[in-house]
């Protein structure tokens, strides 16, 4: 117990000494403790992941949920079954046949948003100590949560075609040669966040062989799959190895977020664990937000959605990799095909973290490489989204980070050893 | 590891020596794993905890969430933040000052139910072995939490004014003699599931005062404490003790539980790490959710809604007595002034569990006492619930268990030693 937990403990809380170990893992996210700072309106915000859905057609919407609720309220409003109603689940997996999925409904379990899947495959499959391999960098919602359950995050390199496989083989001898038990490969194959990298067909096999061979278990989160800019989709890891994937979808991206719908597909064995441990926590996902969506999947053109959506995205990305060229030469970045972000590395020398709140003094905000590991890397990098902001704001967003990056850079030249001389 | 385990594991699961500890301590509950007999219209089911909720205005509804997305949606269709939605929680403090509640909005935490909540409780205070003590019986849902987080549960007796002082000093003093960490007090104060009963205001004083005295958390769950037959309501531990007591309350009952909406309140130092551990799992709670039943607290008689459960309940409730009084003299049961059950001590020598099979033969469903136990106990109670069916069929379902209840009695008399004579 340091002295500062004491001190803070006894002047303001008086259950300081009886939170669980788990509790003193939770950490405030690095984006949540930016969000008053960021959310301001003066502020261009490049950090967030908040999906742009302004090309809903609000009103159809509005009359789809007052005729559900008008004709099927009784359910709609009641509790449904922990494992999620099955109309929706059975137009899930047409979903996931776009990407190659032959899937069984029984074995989809609806959960409050991708999100809680993690956490619940977390609660299913880690103990203390034990190892989740995550990409290098992971998604930092993840990364929390293995936190939390005080899982050890050994990341994996990756490059523009995602995750190496020779690295991951590596990486799963030394850690077992240490007595790490590794319980799974945790990976975001299309569009990653935050690297915005796609893995190549080549990947997938050999990650998906190499998993099959060593006995691990892959979790494939894959939220932003339907949003390549050119509408292609890759199959998915799930299809080239059903009984050794676990993957996990989600609705906010392709239609909307305000109902914390998203489910995982799992091979039954593992299916029947999740649905236990789902209805432990929320007894049952709520009934309104299923059935609000498969009405919206049933009556409306909801792959023309996902079209504008893509549009939509790509223009953005546009701008952000047009001004990225024009204003911060001095940078490198990945080019993606769809999602929403890009990773930018910086000029040696510049630390992303420290840069934040210079940053945010001009007005623009961007998160640090550091969130996105569960070690001390990634103050060279940082993550640019694209998917809120307008074009033009991009634009602005990119001009004001390039004068924080250029700045730094003279000061880095001031400092250097040498540059006095 | 069990030859069972093993067998089934090696047969049916590839993935069966890699869970977790916490994945062995799920199961099924004891009402889930009847739902698909339970659920079939002949059986007339006094098993559930469904609310009845035929009485909502489902037009009104229809046109208010209409009116939501139209005017609203780009907020209602977006995330949130993980702590709730403030206008909503604002609002939360108004239900809570009926039960004598002074709360700063700023300490409510909102979660997907408040069985959430619980399960966020769990999370931050307890570790492996740690003791959490539960009234006796106990809530089913929050013991299967328990369990999960692997906790010891031990249970405190309780008569008809709920939980007995002396019975709690004696066992907090026995479990800290034999070494127990005591992380909190479950309890549900009002209309307790499944016993039925209320803590008097002394009871709940004195509950409180040993509490603070030796320094053990209360949680307090309140999902019916709105929901007395004639419109009394009693002051929440939380108001006797602010520091020292998070309370849970809920919509599933007052209003619907189709949005999965509970909340939390919580002192300011558990409330940050609730709203932590809350943003880890699901990111934020359903704006959609939230803002639905901002609109209904604002725009609807919500109280009036509650007046007419009140009486909805409360003639279900004298039906399933008065059934009793007739059909089952040979039993005792507790009377409830509130709330969806009733606890009833069967005559001994029968076993709830047991004879549960025989009962569904009969055509009539309830919940064995020993769901509500952490231990081997219950087998002599069952739970009755009058929530969902009409008074006619509740009738009819404490006839038909009086049939199977008579039966019991006399095959425990023939095979009684002596009984042959």
């Amino acid at each position: 117990m340091s002295e500062q937990h004491e001190l803070t403990g006894s002047r303001r809380d008086i259950w300081w000494d009886t939170y669980s170990d788990r509790a003193d893992n939770l950490r405030e996210s690095e984006v949540r403790s930016l969000f008053s700072v960021v959310s301001r309106p003066e502020v261009v915000s490049l950090a967030g992941g908040m999906p742009n859905i302004k090309d809903l057609p609000l009103d159809r919407l509005a009359a789809s949920a007052s005729e559900l609720i008008a004709k099927h309220g009784m359910q709609a409003l009641q509790y449904g079954a922990g494992r999620g109603w099955d109309p929706l689940r059975e137009q899930i997996c047409e979903i996931m046949s776009l990407e190659g999925i032959k899937a069984d409904y029984e074995n989809v379990v609806i959960t409050t948003g991708s999100q809680q899947a993690v956490d619940l495959m977390t609660q299913i499959f880690v103990n203390p100590g034990d190892v989740i391999l995550c990409e290098a960098p992971s998604y930092l919602g993840s990364l929390g949560i293995f936190g939390a359950y005080q899982a050890e995050v050994v990341h994996v390199e990756m490059d523009h075609e995602g995750l190496l496989p020779d690295e991951l083989e590596d990486t799963i001898k030394r850690v077992r040669s240490q007595g790490g038990n590794i319980k799974f490969l945790y990976t975001i194959p299309n569009f990653h966040n935050p690297a915005g990298v796609t893995q190549s067909m080549e990947r997938r096999q050999a990650i998906v062989d190499i998993c099959r061979r060593e006995r691990i278990l892959i979790l494939e989160d894959n939220p932003y799959g339907l949003l390549g800019f050119h509408g292609q989709t890759m199959p998915a890891l799930q299809s080239l190895n059903p009984e050794g994937v676990v993957y996990l979808g989600s609705f906010s991206k392709m239609f909307a977020p305000g109902f914390r719908i998203g489910w995982a597909l799992a091979p039954h064995a593992i299916r029947d664990k999740l649905i236990m441990a789902n209805e432990s926590v929320v007894l049952s996902p709520s009934m309104m937000g299923q059935m609000m969506i498969h009405t919206y999947l049933r009556d409306f053109d909801w792959l023309g959605q996902v079209t504008t959506y893509r549009s939509m995205y790509h223009e953005r990305a546009k701008a952000m990799l047009d001004s990225l060229e024009q204003y911060l030469p001095a940078c490198e970045w990945t080019v993606p095909d769809g999602g929403f972000y890009t990773w930018v590395k910086l000029p040696a020398g510049l630390d992303a973290k420290d840069m934040l709140p210079r940053a945010v003094t001009e007005m623009v905000a961007y998160v640090s490489g550091t969130a996105f590991y569960a070690n001390e890397r990634g103050r060279d990098h940082l993550r640019l989204s694209y998917c809120f902001p307008p074009p033009e704001e991009i634009r602005e967003g990119v001009r004001r980070l390039s004068r924080v990056v250029n700045k730094e850079i003279e000061l880095v030249k001031l400092f250097q050893p040498g540059s006095a001389n």
